[in-house]
């Protein structure tokens, strides 16, 4: 049976975007093009690693060209959509001032999500967040320079404020960076700063770490990450921030420099850019077989979908539930084109868990099997491990890591000259109608792919 | 005998600095402060296999704290010197647009060198450096851009432009970035991109490549060259540069957006802070012991320094010259506090070696023992693994440099949004008096250490 020659545009190239156009890899009479405003796809549960000069940025990065260099029928433009046209069936692209349209027969948005501030702007202007490769990036060069700012003062209490350093979320991102950031202080910037005493504090509005956790689990990941040195506050919230110092919502005034927002995030601007329902957070809603309500040929999938589980409960923006609907969508989309019936979306849940440090852990492994310590820290270490793309950064990654563990080092120090953030990441007109409760189970989580 | 406790300011942790401050380490009565405007060191002899996408940045780089963690005499300041008062003995430092005054009893000059374009600074905007990290990476960034702009492009012409690097200098930078250049367009980015035919042009002022080495290793690094596919350019220079293209002195036209300058170095801008003598390409005048001529209490090393050797030749830009050096300077300046005769410089002189690509080389040892190909690139890389600091490092790189001979594979290929080529390289009022002759040995020659 000969079909029509398909043109699949798929937009972005993370987990999501990535496997659709790996499941697509091949099949005869379609033709792939991959759109990503980065030329790599990025390893984003180490992201905090980067961020925190464990890792080097390119062991996390991998040139998208180079993933799907063997395979002719995908191929890959750099740059960002700015307009999609489900009628004519074409997108137009930016990148470098130019404009290109690109029609298509088969749309897959797999574009993300974006950090939320939950209406609050005017934090955005201050925080740090650690969504991209270029944050993390942002992120450490701004505390090795800060540092340095602190080592070049001679005022007590300016020091005190360099070094202090607010994580805001207590969801795995959180707690992952909450612990990385201590462990860089204590094992090294405090022995090469003489007369520091840096401090990581971190911010949950509710009155407990990782509410998607039985509560042994939250309880383990709280004293884990106390006994490292790390101040957890519950139940409060930040309110406003400024340049030196933050005020949360109790009225404690921490004076600091660096506050890093890992609360929560909201579908990326591209769902904007069609005309259908949107849920919570302006998360496109869709169909079980992913197929985007309301519109013809058209897919979404990953953080930017809002799609209900058997008990009522949107799917959470993680990386296994991004990789498995990827899936499904090119999947359905063949099956279409053999008048096969589409298959709904069916989530194989393999469990959650968070790292905190160095032999500390929690994972809840199928929702059965609860883990704390060293043993969710070697789960988790080699589960990261085995995700990762690209066997030589595997090696790197491995290397980096037995040689941190063994010798308490952390080598990737270099402060970048990187251009400001430069946008702020939410949209004004989209975020007090559909925010995210700051609490809610809809976090960033780092779960098992 | 008690002493006078010392304090020795070094600017600089190039090679030469970092080997003043170890030689001072752990020295009675001796506080060292080093001053360098990045928060690493630098190992320059591989940047441009960064700038190729073969070498993650932070393998290259080692943090200066980490250095001299364990020496509680070495202290580290980041800044750049705007003033040095040799009357007062104190230099000022410049940081976050915040200003420090430091006083020093011995100060160490070992700010290295600048790239050089010999009175033609209208070339210097247009043109691409690899004198630091930052260079590498922009160079990198935009190449990898480019090539994604070209892919674009339905132009043929615009198309051919983008995809030309032209590299202007034979020496033994321009013939490593060179090759390293063609190798990543021939094993990578051929392959990755459909209908791309990049090209490598190497351009040299004088008829024969590596003045400084004997005619049998000229001829092999030329014929090395154009078989892994570079066209080599002899007795031409670029005498315009233009955003989309360059002129030679011969008339011809290149079109290109890519202008890597590895022709020459001069002294950096600080050997103009102090008054005294300046030799060619402004570098300072020293008495062999390394002490700035006319000037109390003042040593100058490395690249920056003015030295003839017993032949009368000044010594070369190279990295084991600049390391002994820094050497004899903190011996010299020790040996002056304990009342015993400085001693004059003796360059131990392992002889020089240039790397062209994969198997690719050409060594001149101990100027007896000359080697080609594959021996010669076997010494290189063995040469530059010992040499790197650290041993994480060394495993990071040994790693990649496996990975990549056995799979032809570059994975470091991050784009990253750098700032811009912040300041011209070249300070306009010392340039014309004082320019290398472009043909010079004076090049910034990656020698044996």
């Amino acid at each position: 049976m000969a079909h029509e020659r398909l043109k699949v545009v798929i937009i972005g190239a993370g987990f999501g975007g990535l496997y659709a156009a790996q499941t697509l890899e091949r099949q005869a009479d379609i033709d792939v093009l991959l759109i990503d405003k980065n030329n790599y796809h990025t390893f984003t549960p180490l992201l905090y690693q980067v961020a925190t000069c464990g890792l080097d940025a390119d062991a996390i990065a991998y040139p998208i060209r180079g993933i799907f260099r063997r395979q002719s029928n995908v191929d890959f433009l750099l740059g960002s959509v700015t307009a999609i046209d489900t009628t004519a069936q074409r997108v137009t692209v930016q990148a470098s001032g130019e404009e290109r349209i690109e029609s298509y027969d088969r749309l897959i948005i797999a574009a993300g999500s974006v950090t939320n501030y939950f209406g609050n702007s005017a934090i955005g202007k201050f925080a740090f967040e650690l969504k991209s490769l270029e944050d993390a990036l942002r992120l450490r060069s701004h505390i090795l320079s800060i540092f340095e700012r602190a080592a070049w003062s001679a005022d007590d209490a300016a020091r005190y404020a360099y070094t202090t350093i607010v994580v805001v979320g207590g969801g795995p991102t959180g707690l992952e960076t909450a612990g990385a950031m201590q462990e860089l202080y204590s094992f090294v910037l405090k022995k090469e700063y003489t007369g520091l005493t840096p401090r990581v504090i971190l911010v949950e509005a509710v009155d407990r770490l990782l509410v998607a956790y039985p509560e042994r689990l939250q309880a383990a990941a709280k004293r884990q990450l106390e006994s490292l040195g790390v101040e957890v506050i519950l139940g409060d919230a930040v309110e406003k921030a400024f340049d030196d110092h933050i005020i949360l919502k109790s009225g404690r005034v921490i004076p600091t420099h660096t506050l890093v927002w890992s609360a929560g995030v909201q579908a990326a601007p591209a769902a904007e850019l069609i005309a259908t329902e949107v849920g919570k957070a302006g998360r496109l809603m869709v169909e079980p077989t992913m197929a985007v309500k309301n519109v013809e040929n058209v897919y979404a999938v990953g953080d930017i979908v809002y799609l209900l589980n058997d008990k009522g409960v949107p799917y959470a923006a993680q990386i296994p539930v991004a990789k498995q609907q990827g899936e499904l969508a090119a999947r359905n989309l063949l099956r279409k084109r053999m008048m096969q019936a589409e298959l709904p979306f069916v989530y194989r849940d393999r469990g959650i868990m968070a790292t905190i440090g160095r032999s500390r852990a929690v994972a809840w492994l199928y929702y059965r099997i609860q883990l704390t310590g060293f043993a969710a820290w070697l789960a988790w270490l080699a589960l990261h491990l085995v995700s990762l793309l690209g066997m030589r950064n595997r090696l790197n990654v491995l290397l980096n890591w037995v040689w941190n563990y063994f010798t308490f080092d952390r080598s990737a120090r270099i402060i970048l000259p990187l251009k400001q953030k430069s946008t702020p990441s939410l949209p004004e007109n989209n975020v007090e109608s559909s925010a995210l409760p700051p609490s809610g189970v809809e976090r960033d989580l780092a779960g098992v792919r």
